[in-house]
């Protein structure tokens, strides 16, 4: 079952603050353990005109399967933004986004939300097929990060990709085979798409070639099986690190 | 219910080449689409002696919400490392370990000792109290890194972290609050135990005044929540790029 709802104190405090999500009602479970945040949820909605319900346990039957501690905001679909809408939108500078190429595991497209936030990333792209979409365990593992950031789908990667190129942004890759090391290359003073591939596919042979840099992370063990969100998050604070730091080498 | 098994082809197959795991039988469904990996697990478990079955959809009802890809790897419990032990295996040199402060949820706990294999930690430490433990969840979400890597479970973090310290380890804390961040630390030259807090409650005070850096990551968004596993994969590489760069600074 696909629900429409944001699940646990903090993601629906967040999608309350950030009002980027239209809620349509939020339902609290009677038992709930009253607290400060849920009082602060009481508040917001009341002050924005959110309907909220105190309801029995058969109203959160469905919901079991979901950590949600007693709270669940009933939300409209996500929209989701056409990649020229994204590139009219403004005049980009320094800026990046994330280009998910058929990530399967809704897990890891919530980690990656979360962290492309924290991290100031403008948006993330995601193929209509072929890919986890956006749904309810991804809005709760990104925390509320969903709704700070415009979900980018696009009927083809590669369409995407000379897009982004056409507009001045440089296409940087993530995949194992890669020479350069991801903290070899300068993410200061450009737009860049940073593009990660599928769990198990990696990127596609097709971007791979469209791609400006192509990046590695280097593994100092055999081990080498780094989960994707966790990739993701390694080589978006390196560019971070590099722009705050403002000395690369 | 607490289950020990392994589950899936890659988390079965890791387990069968590492041998770190004792492994009883491994269960595979009937019905399973027989592709290179599984070949290659019945292969491997032929030549080491490991019973292999082929078994009904009912000896799996127990596993249902497991992604079992129709293979199971019964094992025995997993054995854990006392700090002492640890600490007189060897004489360790730029080595680093993890300290756990309190981590509750699975997931977290398996991302982490997946990125920390990948990253040539040396071991895991974990409180015995009030913190998940390692279960199949852990297990599965970690892709066969728990068979790379002690796990040291201990009876308190404070006094692992005054062992370590005595040890001439230094302890590395990373918690939001901190005023240095984690790329202005030279990791290079010496054997560190950095310690992730708890996903809410962050670094207990105690551990926090034992350690040497504090550090935090510096966010450029006002949405400062960066999930404990990709918080650790950012910083623990970050000592790896400047152990392989060897020019910090």
């Amino acid at each position: 079952m696909e629900v429409n709802a944001i699940f646990g104190k903090n993601a629906v405090t967040e999608a309350l603050i950030s009002g980027n999500r239209e809620i349509n009602k939020i339902l609290i479970l009677k038992t709930i353990h009253t607290d400060k945040k849920v009082e602060q949820i009481k508040e917001i909605a009341r002050q924005k005109g959110i309907v909220f319900q105190f309801v029995g346990k058969d109203k959160f039957r469905d919901f079991e399967k979901y950590s949600h501690q007693g709270i669940i905001a009933l939300i409209s679909p996500i929209k989701y933004l056409d990649i020229d809408e994204f590139l009219e939108r403004e005049d980009y500078r320094d800026s990046s986004v994330v280009i998910l190429d058929g990530i399967e595991d809704a897990h890891n497209l919530g980690a990656i939300i979360r962290t492309a936030v924290c991290a100031g990333v403008r948006g993330i792209i995601i193929p209509s097929r072929r890919s986890v979409q956006v749904n309810s365990v991804v809005e709760k593992v990104s925390a509320g990060a969903i709704n700070r950031i415009p979900i980018i789908k696009v009927n083809s990667i590669q369409q995407a990709v000379e897009k982004l190129k056409k507009s001045n942004w440089w296409v940087v890759a993530a995949e194992a085979s890669a020479v350069d090391n991801y903290y070899d290359i300068d993410y200061t003073g450009m737009n860049f798409a940073l593009v990660m591939g599928a769990e198990h596919a990696g990127v596609s042979k097709t971007v791979m070639n469209a791609a400006d840099f192509k990046i590695k992370i280097p593994m100092i063990t055999d081990f080498n099986s780094l989960n994707v969100s966790n990739a993701f998050s390694i080589i978006i604070f390196e560019s971070l690190r590099q722009k705050l730091n403002k000395n690369f080498k």
